[in-house]
């Protein structure tokens, strides 16, 4: 039994960093109804603030394209698509965080390309044509949004060019040199407009200490740091639709973030703002673990603790439609979603949405729980229990003391686990149908949902006891609110009158 | 422990009388908001057919009015209120179960009234006009809706005359020769309009003998009897805003109704179809039995079994927004609804949920729970467990063998009981908060839902072993389907190696 | 030939008082579906801020009820339904400007009453229930709103109270009694809350001299003076459900409204803030005047104008959805609405919605037209032609011309006359169905659409040259935006290959 | 001036073969939520009860795919897509015209595509797996959706094999054998499932002859015969976004049509089904005449006429969501759409939507005209003036004789020429935006409508007098119906009384 004592003292604010911006599939995809009804089902319980995704020029957008134009090969930026793009999610509260990329293959150098979809990551093989085009679309946001607006949108350049499946050989001086041309092709339109790079993923650091010294060096502007974090190890098994990994321990992921914090701070450019443009456990959209209880409860901490050191971190994705690595062939499979596919919402997408009603004031913090209070003086609590070992024994007591002024407190309790608002679990004992019908998604929607209790406690001697057991790999959120009674208006009330009560 | 053994051979029809129709409060107040979205609340899941309410004539719905017109006073019939609720109704696909009454006040005899509402309760003064308005009121629904339409819909003459709050002095010949004229007048229009009566309360059944014989001798028109049905007792305490009252036995209902059934195929006009166009527990909406679990658990015997004695049995009704007895005055105050103000489901409602998903084909059938197959061959239980006894020590454990194919089911079920699926509970906990916020409204609706479990089972030898343990005043439901298992489909599938699993 | 001769100098603000507030039914009636549907429809089209109307105090709002409890009479403040309208009006972007009125039937102390729904229009029997109830009232609405939220409200002490049909007697040392309790009721609870008066009709300006008197001499807290605005005169003829009356000029509700500013300017609260709280052509709902294009031609000028006198004006009323002489009889019938029945816009709703097009910089203003240039550039213009003489040969033909930048500009024109955007007249046309079928409202929705035109105009040496045609009573408005030419992108484009083009 | 005289008497049926289908951009493009959107737009005005495009097993439905399992290449079905895209026609009420194409590219025997999106085109590199595919998609579709569902969905046999760009060297003998290997595999699941072809283009109706010997010698299962039709000559000018062509007079379609149902009744199956899977006016997606008036004047004879000769003509497309060409360029584009970009219609659109609303009973057609009577006796008009001639001295008068009941008719008429219902021509003279922004869009929607105009006209001798006057490339509606007058029924009634009426 673990047992800890909470006073009314605020330590600190929780930061809403781990809202700022989610991950999606590419910009093409965006177009889609699923898509779209997701994004929106997502936005009613978490209110991420920006969104971000590849391929924003990839060919499917169709934005670039040449045409010959009286004997001369003209280029021509269709703007179809971006504006229905771009329309659908200013429409729905979010504004884009903008990636550059991939190369449209008109103005690629050559074919290389990434995913099932094809994205070309070949530099340019006309600088002039390409720094053509990001002034063409930036100009165009700004006709069409108005500058005030796209001066919040960032722009980052590329993404994981330190890894050649998605930039050329991983050629740095390259990357370093569509950067420049990209970062003041931009600032020549306006200065305040943000923008920034590397987008490097992981254990490659040495890339953000020389992109900061080359920006230094050669005074080219840059607004931000941006890089992913992912906390899975080599695939122990790999087929094409199953990834299996290890995960490294979830304070592993912090104390990577506050290494390269640290290296910003000691750059030529220290307090420079800090994005992770991506994070998830495992970096793979064929990984079950994205579909567990586990997920939840082992990323809850970073929630809860990540903000202090980042600017922001975007969970990588927020929709299992997703199409890197083909179209999903199951109903689960290990996508990044926070929701599955049917709009059926994974334990990780409850465990965002109890943060969401966390407040500002935190009173305590450790490792598996936050306790806040909101301006309006309820109290929250998440609380979570990750373990990776396999076996049962793992649940967890834990008793709260909290200092609350005496009375009664209404208490509702959320829960998500192995059996509660788990849907991937459900569908398992049901037999893993790949294309549900109809009638079975609606019971996979049933079942997604928390468990809800509730109590009513006494607060005496400004002393409030909670009693807790969190199962294996569960998250839970708790909810004290003061009542005021109003039983005593009822004139004649008796409820031990009523049959049966 | 109650053993049951339920073999596959199919033992009877469920019949859907018991949603053929629902009670509603007067037909003026089915133009508010809350009321129309409350209707399609319940519509998504229950299947009602007819809708039935007092108040068509009275002067709410403006339908009848007089005016001096060139010195002669002349009637006018104003449909812009009854078109509108009208179309309401079909357009959520209700079709009416027309009750004509009250009295518009410009054709009443006498200024007797009932309810804070007003209805007048007296004859009319001229059954000319009376027959003047009638008629002027079907022909306006055959213009509106068609013939074919309006000959769906029965026509009641009034609201149990047999009590003197109804009317005045239940003066049984003066309610013979309004249904005499009010008969004639409709069949006048088209012969195959249906017309019924006499509408009474429960314990006036000699009103049925009466009728049915006025009717035979005099040769008026009857197309069906009706009749209501509730079981409390006199109340043991009440006041302004409260009744408390002690039930009658479940069975006691169902004795009723048959005993009634018998009358009736006695009389000159066996086998006349036999509506009960009101029925329910307490007959105030200020007995806060009706938004317990007893309710529900105590109901659902009746929705089990009376279907085979009766042609339909109406609830009395679908929502909390009623006015007879003043504006309510809190969240819950006992009203008839199946749904509480504020679009709140209480567990009544989620019984009639649970009987909408079951089969046609009866498997077994007690006192207690009912069995059936569906057409898709899932085998869907309801069981109940009413205890009108103080105490807490009345859970039950029942043990049900199914003969079903071999192979893994899926069982999901749905419970409501003290603490699951029920919000009046919680909001007692909650203080009873009369006008409550918008948050703790959100909160009553979240905890308003069935808890949700499931489990996979197999079934070898042809026997599947069900073990349930229903909680005092429980409702339950389960579903048992048969798994196509496509595990086998997933190439290197293997679960214990995603961390935590 | 009317010329105008445009520059593009700015001659002053274009306010948005007029829009600040509309007027609407009791306040029991905002439950209804209908009612709420038409607000949204209004809502999209026109931004008003607030809503004013009767009835927050009557008897069907239910707020106020007495009981004994232990031998004593106890007041029950019941809020169900204020709070379901309020919180209605607030999620459609409206805010309460809150009338309080009438009196509760168990606080009056007669029994007077107005209107088919018969508000009590006689003194509270007690004032210090009254201010118990005011100020439950207003303690409700800042726990359920907060205080930020109420301080926003004005509040206004009854209605009318100059005509003893309003308030027994008209009895103004009784109405400054009332007055006085309830400001200082209100005042008690917060010093910022906004309270107000006399909220009398037109008529009788001595009330405000005397009443600002009052509250000077006896320095009883006043925020805002109000005052009702009709044009009509006395009926030419008045049946039960109709009446006609001749109407004043237009510029002669200006002047009114001017000597009042005058007047309250000499009073000891120079510049206190002025809302007409109601404003008409007609103050009965029977007069077809309201449903015609006249109306909308007639008020144009006020919209245009009175903001500059007044602080706001409240246009009685945004619905036919309406009962004070009793359920509206027909599909038209002469209501207040912008709206009729079904919702179907009448030309007057049209005539705001054009003025809600309108930019806040005026180029161009006379007593038949207002020219404004958008913060994008666009020049708008509203034009209208009022004629209260019989006949047809009062078309009107304007010639503008505007200094704007050369190039090329598309003009879009929304005509509302006899003919067009005049559901009312089509109505006439089709025999004036009392209740039309659903097939006659859609026709008549498809009619109620304002005909629209366009054209492409050169402007040239900074000219542009407009003509226009404004037949009897119609109200124009013309929308001119610059071309920014784009065929050009167009290769090889050459419409005149186009089959028949 | 013509004139026409029309008795009473029904000269035959209005068959609704017009709207038995309608055309659609590939499956893949279905995901999309404008596409969505629009198809429900569509469906609101038009009746539309099949649906039927390419691309059902290309690529990017990902329906096809091949894995190496255990050392063996073997197939999988990934059904994700399709149930999502047939679910949402379903759900909005359409059922599939199922098309069976193009190839998967790992079953495809060689790498020659089509279109932007690189269909291919060539034959199965192995009938076996071609089988297995066709067997698996169509059992699949029987578990999810009934047999009885998709027995009454058509399976055609690819699409214009006749043309070498559809199908690898236009092999009619390897058509043959594709034809005879689906069919037989489809017929083995069920003999009631329909199955046809060629599904060839014009002009190439020997293919059609040669199909029927050969079904007929070889003794292979054919339900439906099914081709194109397109009446658009040679382009005469040619780029990448634009296309001209002249078109063929419209009798010419009736003329081809019938010749192939001669042709069909002199085969071995005579009276087959005929089902046109493909028609418009130009087969290409950029040419402008598809958003003209004249598309819909020229194709309004096909529709008054066809529905005689051929059993369905599916109208390609519904929407210009449509990418065959490329995404595209710009808000008007000569694409095929009854709708635009952007959710706008064209006056295509308009021209369904008129014979939408016209009855079953013919009392006149000509070349220009059908005149209808409905089963609630409203006479409705569908009037066109197509003229291919450049100029606009082509306005036609037409005077019309009725015969009906004496009294008074009202008369609504819906035109769409040049000037009204016409967003190409006014986003011409807003200078060709190719990406307007969102208050252009409002702006060509509201102009987008038809223009309304409607009068009163009185029916004496049996006779109603109506005199159009038709503009050039003009479709107009015209519905007359019976006059209730009511206005006897309003007391004192006197219009006159109503100021400036």
């Amino acid at each position: 039994m673990k047992r800890i004592k909470i006073t009314d003292e605020v330590k600190g604010t929780f930061k809403n960093n781990w809202n700022f911006c989610v991950g999606t599939e590419r910009m093409g995809i965006a177009l889609q109804k699923e898509y779209l009804d997701t994004l929106e089902f997502v936005r009613k319980a978490i209110n991420f603030k920006y969104i971000r995704g590849h391929g924003l020029l990839h060919d499917d957008t169709a934005i670039y394209r040449e045409y010959e134009i009286g004997g001369e090969i003209k280029p021509f930026y269709n703007f179809t698509y971006i504006d229905r793009i771009f329309d659908s999610f200013l429409e729905r509260g979010l504004k884009p965080f903008v990636e550059l990329g991939f190369m449209p293959s008109k103005l690629a150098s050559g074919d290389q390309t990434v995913f099932y979809w094809k994205g070309n990551v070949t530099p340019p093989k006309d600088y002039d044509k390409w720094k053509g085009l990001i002034q063409a679309l930036v100009n165009h946001f700004i006709d069409r949004y108005g500058i005030e607006e796209v001066l919040q949108w960032p722009f980052e350049v590329w993404n994981e060019p330190n890894l050649d499946i998605f930039w050329k050989d991983a050629d740095k001086a390259e990357y370093f040199k569509l950067y420049r041309v990209t970062a003041f092709a931009i600032k020549e339109i306006h200065k305040g407009l943000q923008v920034g790079g590397p987008a490097i993923c992981g254990g490659a650091d040495h890339w953000i200490e020389d992109f900061l010294r080359f920006c230094h060096k050669e005074t080219v502007p840059v607004d931000f740091v941006s890089r992913h974090l992912y906390s899975s190890k080599q695939p122990k098994l790999q087929t094409h639709e199953l990834v299996y990994q290890d995960l490294a321990e979830p304070e592993d992921m912090l104390k990577e973030l506050k290494a390269v914090r640290e290296l910003i701070n000691a750059s030529p450019f220290p307090g420079l703002p800090f994005h992770i443009t991506e994070y998830n456990t495992s970096y793979t959209p064929l990984n079950p673990v994205h579909d567990t209880c586990l997920n939840a409860a082992y990323l809850a901490r970073i929630i809860s603790e990540a903000g202090d050191i980042v600017d922001s971190f975007s969970y990588w994705t927020f929709s299992d439609v997703f199409e890197e690595l083909d179209v999903p062939r199951a109903q689960f499979h290990g996508g990044f979603g926070l929701v599955a596919l049917n709009n059926i919402p994974k334990p990780t997408y409850h465990m965002f949405s109890f943060f969401e009603k966390m407040g500002r004031y935190i009173l305590y913090r450790d490792e598996s729980m936050l306790v806040t209070r909101k301006s309006d003086q309820t109290v929250t609590i998440t609380a979570w229990n990750p373990e990776m070992t396999k076996g049962e024994d793992f649940s967890k007591d834990i008793s709260i003391e909290l200092v609350l002024q005496d009375g009664e407190y209404f208490i509702k309790r959320n829960t998500v686990n192995e059996q509660y608002g788990n849907p991937w679990h459900a569908w398992i004992q049901m037999g893993r149908p790949r294309f549900p019908v109809k009638k079975a998604v609606e019971t996979l929607r049933e079942i997604a949902r928390p468990r809800v209790d509730y109590d009513k406690l006494s607060c005496t001697g400004n002393k409030l006891l909670l009693e807790l057991t969190l199962s294996k790999n569960e998250v839970t959120f708790l909810e004290i609110s003061r009542i005021k009674e109003e039983s005593e208006t009822y004139y004649r009330l008796d409820d031990s009158m009523i049959p049966g009560y």
